[in-house]
C-alpha cells in the first residue's frame, strides 16, 4: 500500500522570539548548524520512505509562500492552506480525505513540522513498523517517546507495557500534562510514554473513526472533498472549514477510539520547545556556549548566542540566551525563557505588532 | 585679567566600546539622559566664567568636524588639531603660547573634555578661587579631588593639608597610581587628593616653567607661534609639533616646578571612566537599571542598557552592561568591563578596524 505523509505546519510558536515571529514561526527557522529549516528536515528525513508527490503540508495562508520557498520540489497542490486554525482533527481529516480521494486508501504518516530526530535510521525503522501495524483495518498507531526525565510540559500515553506484539503495544489511555510528582511517578512506573503527536494509520481507519466519533467534522469534510481538484475547491474550503469543530485529534478521536497502539520509541526525539533546546541539538564550544554568527566571547559559559549581521562581544556572562535580529534583541537568563511570553504580551499591548 | 580655557579633546578612549570608537571617542558621546555630549557639557559649564571667544579646543585632525558640529558657536580658529598626539605638555604649551600671543597674558583653565561635574556652582566657585590664586606670578594651581574611596586607577596629589591659606594648599608632590593598600593609606591619612588633570595658571607662569624645565618644547613652541594667524601656521604646526617631546605636564613640569598649590575639591567630579560610571551619573529605575532606548525588562536588576534602533528585551538578567550599536553589540558582566580592551585587541588582530 502507498505511503503518504501529512505534515502540520500551521503553528505560530512564540518561544523562539525574537527569531521566530508570527510571520515566520519555528518550523521555518534553521536552529541547527547545517542551515536546514525544521520543515525542510522533516521532509528530508522521509526521503527513503515517502515520495515527494505523496507528501502534503497543511499550513495557513500566511505561510504558503514560505512553504513554497523552502520546499520547492513539492507539488503545489499538496500544499494546503487552512483558512483558519481549527486544531489537529480537521487538519488530519482533510489530509485523510484528500488521500482517500486520490488513492482510495493509503498509509498516512501524520507528523509535526517542527521537531527534530537525532537517529533517523531508527526513526525510519519505527515508521516502517508502525506502517505495517497500521495495515490492519481500523488500527491507529501513535508513536510514544520513552521518557528520560519527568517532563511536565507534555501529555503522556499510558500503555499496556506487558502486552507486546513485535514492539507494538495497546494504548490504555492518553493523559494530560502532569504535575511534577505525577510525572515522576510516570517515569518510574515505566508504563508511560511522551505523546509526540506523530500518528500512523490508513486514511480509511482514521476516516472511519471521524465518521463515528466526529460526525459534524465528517459531514464538513464530505462537502470540501466533493470539490477537490475543481476550481471551486478553495472557495468551498474557505466556506466550510471555518465551520468545522475546532478539536484536537487526541480529544476528538484518540480518547474515544478502539484499536489504538503505540510503539515506544527512543530515536532521539526533540520537540525543540525553547531556546534551551539548542544546547541539546547543537555542538557547544569548550565553555558550553552555542555561538551562531560573528561572536567573540571572553570568560563566558553556557551561553546561547544567535547573531544576525553585527559583531557580538560577550564578556563574563553565564547562562544567557542572546538573540539578535533586525528589529529586536533578546537577552534572557536561561531560567527565564518562559517569560518571553510576557514580553510578547507587552509588545502586543504597546501595539508593536511588527515585533510579534 | 582675562579668563581663558584650553580644553583637551584628543583622547581615544576605549572603555565605552562599542558606543565609543576611534572615530568618535567618549568626549563626543552623550552618556547622560539630557542628550548633551561630554564636550558640550564641559564648554557649557564654563558659560558664566569664560567667553566662547576665549575657549580653545585642542583635538586631532580626525575629530575636527565633530568639534565643529558639536560646538558650532566656538570661533573656528580656536579649534586646533594636533598633527599627532604628543601627550599633555606640548598641548598645554601650544595653548599657553597662543593665549600669550593674543592677550600678552591671561588666566588659563586647562580642562579635560570628558569628565562630569555634579555641582557646577561649587565647581565655578573653585575655579574662581583658583584663578585668584593663579594671579600670583609663577603660581601653578591644580585641582585635587577629595577621595571618597581607595581608587587605584588615579594618580594622587600629596599636599600640606595643615598649611592652608584661604582654601589653597601647597603641593608636596605628585604620586603615581597606587596599589590598593597604598590607596587605602592615602585615603586614611587625609593628606592626599585625586589628581584630576585640571590646572589653572597664567599663561606666563606655565610658559616660564616650560622654558625652564622643557627647553626643547619651548624652542619648538617659539617656531610654531611665530606663524600663528598666518597662512603658514598649519604647515609649521605639522612640521614642528611632531618633533616636540611627548611628555605629560605632570612629569615634564609639575614634578619639577615650584609654587604649586592645590584646592581640595568636592564638587562631584566624575571621570566617567567606564560603563560602570553610568550608574553614578544617571537616574536608575526601581530595579537599579539604567535603560536608554526602547528597552523592556522583566526581573532584571543592576543592568545598564544602551540601546540603538531596535527593541531590547532583558529577562532575568543581573549586573550586565548591554550596548547595542549599528555594527557591534556588547553584553558584558559588570565585573568584566576591563576586558573590553581584550575584545578590541581581538578585533584589531582580525583586521576589523571599522569596529575599533
Amino acid at each position: 500500500m502507498k505511503f503518504t505523509a501529512v505534515i502540520m505546519a500551521g503553528g505560530v510558536g512564540e518561544r523562539f522570539w525574537p527569531k521566530s515571529r508570527k510571520k515566520c514561526p519555528k518550523q521555518f527557522l534553521s536552529l541547527t548548524s547545517d542551515g536546514e529549516t525544521m520543515i525542510q528536515k522533516t521532509v528530508k528525513r522521509l526521503e527513503s520512505l515517502v515520495s515527494q508527490q505523496d507528501i502534503y503540508i497543511i499550513t495557513n495562508a500566511h505561510y504558503l509562500s514560505l512553504v513554497h520557498e523552502q520546499l520547492p520540489d513539492l507539488p503545489h497542490e499538496n500544499i494546503i492552506a487552512e483558512p483558519c486554525p481549527r486544531n489537529t482533527a480537521p487538519a488530519i481529516g482533510l489530509g485523510a480525505s484528500i488521500i482517500a480521494q486520490k488513492y482510495q486508501d493509503a498509509v498516512m504518516f501524520f507528523l509535526p513540522s517542527d521537531h527534530l530526530i537525532h537517529d533517523e535510521e531508527k526513526y525510519l525503522a519505527v515508521l516502517k513498523k508502525a506502517a505495517q501495524a497500521a495495515l490492519q483495518d481500523k488500527n491507529l498507531i501513535t508513536l510514544g517517546i520513552t521518557p528520560t526525565y519527568p517532563e511536565t510540559g507534555y501529555g503522556y500515553i499510558k500503555y499496556q507495557h506487558e502486552t507486546e506484539t513485535e514492539g507494538i503495544y495497546p494504548v490504555e489511555c492518553f493523559v494530560e500534562k502532569p504535575d511534577i510528582r505525577t510525572a515522576e511517578s510516570y517515569l518510574h512506573s515505566g508504563g508511560y510514554l511522551w505523546n509526540s503527536g506523530m500518528f500512523i494509520w490508513k486514511a480509511s481507519s482514521i476516516l472511519y473513526n471521524i465518521q463515528k466519533h466526529m460526525p459534524e467534522l465528517w459531514d464538513g469534510l464530505q462537502k470540501i472533498i466533493a470539490d477537490y481538484q475543481t476550481k471551486e475547491f478553495e472557495f468551498t474550503l474557505s466556506q466550510v472549514f471555518p465551520e468545522l469543530p475546532s478539536e484536537s485529534i487526541d480529544f476528538g478521536i484518540m480518547e474515544k477510539a478502539q484499536h489504538i497502539f503505540t510503539i515506544p520509541s527512543d530515536f532521539g526525539w526533540d520537540d525543540v520547545g525553547s531556546w534551551l533546546a539548542l544546547e541539546r541539538i547543537n555542538q557547544t564550544d569548550e565553555n558550553h556556549n552555542i555561538l551562531d554568527g560573528d561572536v567573540l566571547t571572553i570568560d563566558s559559559h553556557n551561553c546561547t548566542v544567535s547573531g544576525n549581521d553585527k559583531t557580538i562581544a560577550v564578556l563574563g556572562a553565564d547562562d544567557l540566551v542572546i538573540v539578535d535580529t533586525d528589529d529586536a534583541l533578546l537577552i534572557c537568563h536561561k531560567n527565564h525563557t518562559q517569560d518571553i511570553k510576557q514580553i510578547l504580551a507587552e509588545l502586543k499591548a504597546e501595539n508593536k505588532s511588527d515585533l510579534l
